[in-house]
């Protein structure tokens, strides 16, 4: 005899079953709900179910578990913290050296301490033994077990692959791809083919400090844009600058850009694509987070509207697989030329061995697996680290909403200083990445980002909780 | 009862019997040497003693093997080719574009053809094994299996090894050393450190053709000077530049120069020093053959004889253990700081787990075991090589006499060129590296650079022959 097929899992009937509840305001924020114990014993289901009921309300943001107490219905989807403001870069450059800030908090070891700075995804995160298996496989496959030199352009397989996997760029194929040292190293090719010292770029606002160092070696002047913790780039502020300024080359980080976590929409990223057309100027499309989605669909990016060329899109497996194997990738459109010369010249070619792991990661189907996981767990970790700023950071701490990546933005009232924070806090064991860092004008004094690629535990909470007491003190 | 002792091996003592016929005449040059087998008959040896009886013959020079034929008395001894001239650049840039010729040679792909234009030892000359059991080691060693980021300066491991591995550096440690993508990243990284669009650098003539199209990438000017093929730059030439001319840096390849061989004299490389001590002008050294002597002892360095931090010394393991691994490195001397900023901003940090698989290498003392026996092949190979273009080649063929390396200098008689020999070879089956991509004047066109860096067998005698037939129906 056969049993009914049912269209939903058993445990997301238990889940629904709490969110009406939730909705009907029958269990409200803070209400303890059922052990798993009891969950288990009230519905005659395993630990295992009991768990996936409490994963699936924890991803819809209707439970949060607290370390050693249990379930809780969330508070976080009532009362939603502010977000923090537009950015008005002023255009003056500051006297205070970020660089000095960025040597202090990188440079230093500080072992045993919590990285709230880095953003990066922690070990346990990563398919470790996974990728080791692809690794034996790839010494059988490669000519003299990658001793030989790869291709200049890059690895044939991983490129093939990364167009496959590129489904948002219509047409793209593994002759338009050069694989470069990690993201930054396809930022460099790219800022080198397009500038000579002195050219101006144009920039979000806070801006990843690494390409504001890429911009300084090079001798670029940097204008940072205005930019909105939601939508990220303000178009018209981009537009008015395109016309008035003398700009080489925009870079945008599209998709869940770092700091703020910012998802430019759809309408925003093609209006980009036409001003960029119209004024004729090449746009560098960091998308090194893309992958990290929390929402259904991988997102769009501007290279996907652009017909011209004038994009270069640049990625890598660093937020997602492997920082440590320097595997990253640019389609550089028009401008494929300059930057196979770039690499050739100036690398011959990348280590050949870790870019075919990745290759027949994403060949083998393991590297869309293990995405789907590991956004699960960084929208967990993200929504944890948010309640627990609201619950122990001063009153009025805004925070971003990230639809994506590794990174909260936090904005604090303007009379905390987030360096001096770096310093308090780094004593107690917890590192931070002040505001400062992120411009090189005279702003962010009162932020900060942290980082949530790190599984949710009781160290965790308590660093937060040092962090919101260390700020209270400063305010 | 104990036998004595005998101070030499039974094979080294037959081969000194040989050694001495060969010396008195008994044995003249063209005599066949008696077969494998009927060696083992006269003195009751091993076929393996006996091989080795030949390898110390051959090592010497006093024997050569002709496929399928056996053994013979090396004819080399006795008429030694001569030299190529020392190069006398005019200074005048020339019209033809060396970059096209280098991309004919490299950029497409010539399946099956004898590769003797690339400068890089072959599958079967490297420990493809030995090094994979070494990455196996490796992904146990280190934290994450090499997925995290490591060092930016670079792997520990290894620099402590490099350090130890330079004795001919005194006091060389590893916190002076910064890791790199290969040796040409090395390179990249001085170039930019030291100059701006617009200088100069000084560098050997002819020279390594990748310095001339990193050089022209960067937008610097070159300044060819005269180069002898067994001693290297002229040092009186490299003063009066000095004094005439603003120069930003000096790259010279000390040690078995691309592609002339040349190894300078101790007492050069001091002058070279004192030179740029007096002018204050920061040398690159270029020390990627060094390690690959055919000597008795590790050749010295600039960087050995330099106080004053001034030498920036570069290396790696491409032309010794796995190209395609890009492990190189750089000890910058004054310029550490610029060069580690360089590498932290435009690559963060190299690839982690094939430096910790080399840095393993050199420490178990695999690679010392390794470079003996590649320095012997490579010795056996080059000794071959200018036997058959005696053989085979046009009369009056001059040909460098490299001391360690992997590459010869061939310089034809003047009316040949060797662009139209590359055209012609290339349709038998044969690539070689036309003598015009080793410079940006109008020099060299009747010279050519030739790879021994594969195992000796007829496929490669048939080459040479094929190679000395073409030259002689454009001569």
């Amino acid at each position: 005899m056969k049993t009914l097929v049912l269209k939903k899992h058993l445990y997301q009937q238990i889940a629904e079953g709490f969110e009406q509840q939730i909705r009907s305001k029958v269990l409200v924020p803070g209400d303890k709900l059922p052990s798993l114990r009891l969950l288990c014993e009230m519905h005659g289901i395993s630990q295992s179910t009991a768990m996936k009921v409490y994963y699936e309300l924890e991803a819809k943001g209707l439970a949060l578990s607290r370390p050693q107490s249990g379930y809780f219905v969330s508070v976080s989807m009532q009362r939603h913290p502010q977000l923090p403001q537009t950015s008005t870069p002023s255009g003056q450059h500051s006297n205070i050296d970020a660089e000095e800030i960025i040597e202090r908090v990188f440079s230093i070891p500080n072992p045993g301490s919590i990285m709230l700075s880095n953003s990066v995804p922690a070990n346990e995160l990563l398919p470790i033994a996974k990728l080791n298996k692809a690794m034996v496989q790839a010494l059988r496959d490669l000519p003299g077990s990658g001793t030989a030199y790869g291709e200049s352009q890059g690895n044939e397989k991983l490129r093939k692959q990364i167009a496959r996997h590129a489904f948002m760029i219509p047409g793209l194929s593994h002759q338009d791809l050069v694989t470069t040292n990690g993201c930054i190293g396809a930022l460099s090719y790219a800022m080198m083919a397009l500038t000579k010292p002195g050219d101006t770029i144009a920039v979000e606002s806070p801006v990843y400090f690494g390409i504001l160092q890429l911009a300084k070696s090079l001798g670029l002047k940097v204008l940072e844009l205005p930019t909105h913790p939601q939508t990220g780039i303000e178009t018209q502020a981009l537009g008015k600058a395109l016309e008035k300024h003398k700009i080489s080359a925009c870079l945008l980080v599209s998709n869940f850009s770092n700091p703020l976590g910012s998802l430019m929409p759809d309408e925003h990223k093609k209006e980009v694509v036409r001003l960029i057309q119209k004024h004729h100027v090449p746009l560098i499309e960091d998308d090194i987070y893309g992958d990290v989605y929390f929402g259904e669909n991988r997102p769009s990016t501007c290279k996907g509207f652009d017909e011209s060329g004038l994009v270069l899109w640049a990625g890598s497996v660093s937020k997602t697989l492997a920082p440590g194997y320097r595997v990253g990738w640019i389609a550089p459109g028009l401008f494929k030329k300059e930057i196979s010369r770039l690499k050739l010249f100036h690398a011959i070619s990348s280590t050949n061995i870790t870019q075919q792991v990745i290759g027949d990661f994403l060949e083998t189907g393991r590297y869309e697996h293990h995405l789907r996981k590991l956004r699960r767990a960084l929208e967990i970790n993200c929504r944890h680290y948010s309640r627990a700023i609201m619950d122990y950071f001063p009153e009025h701490t805004k925070i971003s909403r990230p639809q994506g990546g590794f990174v909260l933005w936090v904005e604090f009232g303007k009379k905390i200083d987030t360096t001096q924070l770096y310093e308090l806090a780094i004593r107690q064991g917890v590192s931070i990445a002040p505001g400062r860092m992120f411009s090189l004008q005279d702003q962010f004094s009162n932020c900060m980002r942290l980082n949530y690629g790190m599984p949710w535990n009781d160290k965790l909470e308590g660093a937060l909780q040092r962090l919101g007491l260390l700020a209270g003190t400063l305010s």
